[in-house]
């Protein structure tokens, strides 16, 4: 079974690339040989990778994202720049409408001069059915819900090779804001002997789909290289476990006790129905990284100041 | 069966104030006694109708939207802004997903801290389902099928009193750019002796549902006041013309012969099915305007110079 994407030696354009999945995307695309053109927002400082280089792009700008895109003319995009927290989501519902709609569709356009070009469009999993009733559980699922269907449509309408991604929730080194990050922190920080007060889990028998991102990424390659234009594949592990599960093999990799304040159950029905994942939809595709493998990474990723290296 | 509004005397804000609809809206909620605060996105000559107060904003612009919300404290608003030519959608098909979507959320979050306003948002039939397989038949039904999803989604999140209407082919006297009015200033033309060939129409078994918009005004007078909130209304005349049947009504109303070419009938059948209109889901609405008065209604406009009175 074919382990890594064999893109042949050509130009790949990652949006997100500060983020934690983007980080990995550089690497790995970089790794195969490609010539990596990184976008980020702000201008910051982001490590050196051989074969990657940075361009700084607010993807909101129009006329910008247009520029770039005639001055990178990738062969492949993967579009992981967005917005993704929750409860931010709650505060600022029109910032995740703003940024996880509109910027992919400037792309998307700015893309159709170049046919040949395969899309990538990272979704998620926490998406909802856009027909009566409406029922979405949270900004954040109606923003990418909707991106979901332009990005689908816009494939439809023009023509292009775009495809969506809907990964289940990564984890690995790196800046994840996701549970088992901030669990790493936590420990780490723990282990230095920072007072930190016993971590809250609000749930322990809700039930995820954890996968390590470095997997995730490379089925991405493999659907940049193979997929379906129009095709929304499913990027799971198909294995779900609770946070209970995950926060003891957390406990036990730790070099000192951890606390953990176990919130109700009561909400674990609804995070169960939410996340019960269908598998993988990648041909050829399998998850390789131990679950505990990407445990001790993120440990260790903290223990070493987070950051300086993933 | 009660054939006119009762809203008390408040205040309704109109976005899309100087367009087709709107002008129609504006005389109708200030002829019921309310104070219509209408929106236009540029300042031009307007006309003026007792009871009703122009204000300049482009909706693109979020602070400015809330500024004037702020500022009116509209107990209803009717929004009618946005693009609606199918067309021009495939020209700038991003400038169809800038101002129909975003825009909309503007209004909605605006309006949050005015949780009794009531607001209706004129969407369209022309809209696809939003599930895969993702079909599109143009660029303005995805704006338009994301505004839908988007603000029924954004009542259900927020808890405001958000309705849809789904208008049919809305005709009438005033600026329309639809068929009827099309061919209505053709024959104005033509009676003038003006030079103008004949007129083209691209299928004489196309069947469409065409209702006054006048009455269609008044359906939505009736929605934001009995309308329930998160509720999708159907606005239509619940009749099917062809527009050989049409275009026959109106060349009998012309003051002289009018030549039109008839194209091939080979679309026909797919428009059929788009624009098979359901009838009505206003309660205690019916149309009273029958199509011949819409039709000398459209030709006394454009005979009058189109633009003097509504």
């Amino acid at each position: 079974m074919d382990e890594r994407a064999s893109l042949p030696k050509r130009v790949i354009m990652i949006t997100g690339a500060s983020g934690f999945t983007g980080g990995h995307a550089c690497r790995y695309f970089a790794g195969l040989g490609m010539e990596v053109a990184g976008i980020v927002r702000q201008s910051k400082t982001l490590p050196a990778i051989d074969g990657v280089r940075y361009y700084c792009c607010d993807l909101m700008d129009k006329r910008r994202v247009e520029e770039l895109v005639r001055a990178i003319a990738p062969d492949y995009v993967l579009h992981l720049g967005g917005k993704n927290s929750v409860p931010e989501s709650w505060t600022n519902p029109l910032l995740y409408m703003e940024t996880n709609v509109l910027p992919t569709l400037y792309l998307l356009n700015a893309l159709r001069p170049l046919p040949a070009c395969r899309v990538l469009v990272a979704g998620t999993k926490a998406v909802f059915r856009l027909t009566p009733p409406y029922r979405p559980p949270h900004p954040y699922s109606l923003s990418k819900s909707l991106q979901k269907a332009a990005v689908m449509s816009w494939s439809e309408l023009f023509g292009q090779a775009i495809m969506l991604a809907e990964p289940s929730n990564l984890i690995g080194p790196g800046p994840s804001t996701g549970f088992c990050a901030l669990l790493g922190r936590h420990i780490a920080a723990a282990e230095r002997g920072e007072a930190t007060g016993a971590f809250r889990i609000s749930s322990r028998a809700t039930r995820r789909d954890f996968l390590d991102v470095r997997d995730a990424v490379r089925a991405y390659g493999m659907m940049l290289e193979q997929g379906t234009p129009g095709g929304i594949y499913s990027v799971s592990s198909g294995k779900e476990h609770t946070l209970e599960e995950i926060a003891t093999l957390f406990i036990h990799a730790a070099g000192t006790p951890v606390a953990v304040d176990w919130g109700s159950d009561e909400d674990s029905a609804k995070d169960e129905a939410r996340q019960n994942a269908p598998g993988s939809g990648v041909p050829g595709w399998e998850p390789v990284i131990p679950l505990m493998t990407s445990i001790s990474d993120i440990l260790q990723y903290f223990r070493t100041g987070g950051g300086a290296s993933i």
